[in-house]
């Protein structure tokens, strides 16, 4: 008999059918069986009555054995019904089980519906932690966000480019870089598709690429990881800063959206409440900001400068969003486009949400003159990034972009504790997949 | 003034309107001057008539130099239309020119509607070569493959994972592979994602991801890179190992029609002719391959013995592809699935497509002890692949997958002789972008 999905059970009431997926919990009461069984649609209860050809087989299996059952899809009697929850108000009547593969004892509880279970343990177990509802509901948040990513920047007219990993050099400097053994050469793994996305903006005018960058961070905090996903966009042709922030600003906007409108089961299961983003998001340069605080201009905003501002901000206007511009110029790399008017700040920007830095960008310089006078006040090496220079010799429209990190932006929205639960494999100082402690050291 | 799109100046003729540009193309005819100018979606002839106040400007400007342009859209006698190209019935009647950054003379024509640099140049230019139409169509083309493996996937209700890059051990051997300074530990670039697809569809059943490969081919052939895309699908709850054939000759099929539909002008630019692909692909087994090619069995065809075998079936059939399956068990990784009736041959399959492999996949091993008894034959550490191993140790269902290239994809559907043009920044033995043999050995 063909599979029917478990989603889809509610269309078969008092038919016979074939379901295949997972055991999802097992509850033995002697004469009866009910079973729980989870396919990726959905979960269905089963259960199998003191006559049924299945109760042999229903003695045997256990939790997380693969199955193929059959049965009659019944409408449970309206008190028995749960009506809060999909295919709450039908049962499968059992009549036969078929085991697909076993399953060994599981080393914890999944069924637990509080789910509970350290962090830790959940990275040791990753691979059976990953079928958790809660956690699954994680990864399909963050599906949602960078999908939502995408299909805002085509409808922006982006052209998607494949940024490279492996990278010559190592532009922007930086001990946080990872080096790559090339052939007899020596090569780096991209910290970001910057230099890459001027490039490539250049040729196609708007683009933008969703690929992964690493920083050899080499502390162990709750909110940073080697390898993330990284929502980059570029575009030419802007008028001014403020079309960087616009364009950013609508693309965060359409990605709540988005999650709010995709995702309702999974933010009820985690019980998140999406960030407000009013109307028009405020925007403060960064002596306004340090004016709101109380405190003396400085290079930057501490963490806790940032947590109170957002605090200050949310408070004047119900906004959980607030973008800090005007940055000092030497602060920030050589493309940042210095304000005409006090080129000792620049037209760099950051969008924080409730204390966290979510997205940076800016407008950059696009005059090849002004780029290569920025490339000698920095003491930059022009061979070492001829192939960017290039882009902007032969003539680059007035540009800027912006960057987002998919895991960070996971764990904000759903008020994750830490950025490892928003990777499915996550990378750090300490683990890769399993704890590195076990290997030997180079 | 607004800016409108040169794609969409036909719906302004007789109307002042104001593009925004690269001057494609300058022809200074003494008292007029003509150009082509270039956005992100089209291209439009413009004049400048001799009592134009915009003479002085178009004096100076040259190819390359990014302008705003201000003008009326006139609609061309008939004697002049092109109608065989976008926006040859119209011509902007130019009032007023606005360099907005300048451009170097160039380093060769661009403007050549031949356009034929060697490969060599054109990577020492691939910022200013990404430019040309005939690139462009390149990387339009291979969006169009991703963006289409991407919808099919959603279609058929995969769920889109994240794969790492950065792996702690190389579980499937093999000297073709990058190692990453890891702080102070040893990691490696992953070759492939295919142990976490297969722990992910554990959890999602159906899953793909879109994610860079790695191998460190120490040859440089035209057809291999360090650095590509792989479109990477698995599929839980199959019956057979047709069942993932079937599903990735649907993909492929789906991938081409949206290619024929979508990329018309990229294929008529580039002269592309798309593969056949009949309404069922054939298929054969390894050993009955070598019996069409009267050819002593052996481990595996050869790169002639595919070509030859496609030329073969095409005769026969007229289709471009072939599907060989059957392989001998020990040839393949651990994980593939023995056939049960022979278990000297396996599961796995190739699809080939006019002599050069397009996909690999097959059935693979999802019964935990019969993989335990692949992992010890084939000597691998079960340590170093642990969380794959538990993944199947609680309950795996029957599965497999497949995976494509997306650069050797686009290269076979357009015909380029190298795969180099089908990456935007391709990685080999010799080049990052620049030269490695001017880099310091390390």
């Amino acid at each position: 008999m063909q599979r029917t999905l478990i989603g889809e059970l509610g269309k078969h009431i008092g038919e016979t059918i074939s379901i295949s997926g997972w055991v999802d919990v097992r509850r033995d009461q002697g004469k009866m069986v009910f079973f729980d069984f989870r396919d990726r649609s959905g979960i269905v209860q089963g259960v199998v009555l003191p006559t049924s050809p299945a109760m042999e087989a229903a003695k045997e299996v256990r939790n997380e054995y693969v199955v193929r059952v059959e049965g009659i899809i019944n409408k449970r009697p309206e008190k028995n019904a749960q009506t809060d929850r999909k295919n709450g108000d039908i049962e499968l009547e059992i009549k036969a089980i078929e085991v697909l593969a076993e399953a060994e004892s599981l080393p914890f509880d999944m069924s637990d519906s509080g789910f509970n279970l350290d962090l830790t343990t959940q990275l040791d177990h990753r691979a059976l932690v990953l079928r958790h509802p809660r956690v699954q509901a994680i990864f399909k948040v963050q599906n949602v966000i960078i999908d939502a990513f995408r299909e805002y920047m085509k409808k922006l007219g982006c052209f998607e480019f494949q940024a490279p990993i492996i990278t010559p050099s190592v532009a922007e400097g930086g001990a946080e870089v990872f080096g790559v053994q090339y052939f007899d050469k020596k090569a780096y793994l991209s910290q970001s598709p910057q230099l890459y996305k001027q490039i490539v903006m250049t040729a196609f005018e708007r683009v933008f690429s969703v690929n992964k960058v690493f920083r050899a961070e080499p502390s162990a905090t709750t909110r940073h990881l080697t390898e993330v996903v990284s929502l980059d966009a570029e575009f030419g042709f802007i008028e001014s800063w403020e079309d960087v922030r616009d364009l950013s600003e609508e693309t965060v906007r359409f990605i709540l959206t988005e999650v709010e409108t995709r995702c309702s089961p999974e933010l009820t299961l985690l019980g998140a409440e999406l960030p407000t983003m009013i109307a028009k998001t405020p925007t403060l340069s960064l002596s306004q900001a340090f004016e709101k605080l109380g405190a003396p201009a400085d290079k930057d905003l501490t963490p806790e400068q940032e947590r109170r501002l957002c605090e200050i901000v949310k408070e004047e206007t119900g906004s959980d969003f607030v973008y800090v511009y005007g940055y000092p110029t030497r602060q920030k790399p050589f493309y940042v486009y210095p304000n005409p008017d006090h080129p000792e700040f620049n037209e760099g920007m950051d969008l924080l949400c409730k204390g966290v830095e979510w997205l940076s960008g800016g407008r950059r310089i696009n005059n090849y003159t002004q780029l290569m006078e920025h490339v000698k006040e920095w003491k930059m090496d022009p061979e070492k990034i001829s192939m960017f220079l290039e882009a902007f010799k032969y003539g680059a429209p007035p540009e800027g972009g912006f960057a987002l990190g998919a895991e960070r932006m996971t764990m904000q929205i759903l008020g994750l504790k830490n950025v490892r639960e928003a990777s499915m494999f996550p990378r750090d100082l300490n683990r890769i997949d399993t704890l590195l402690s076990n290997e030997a050291d180079i």
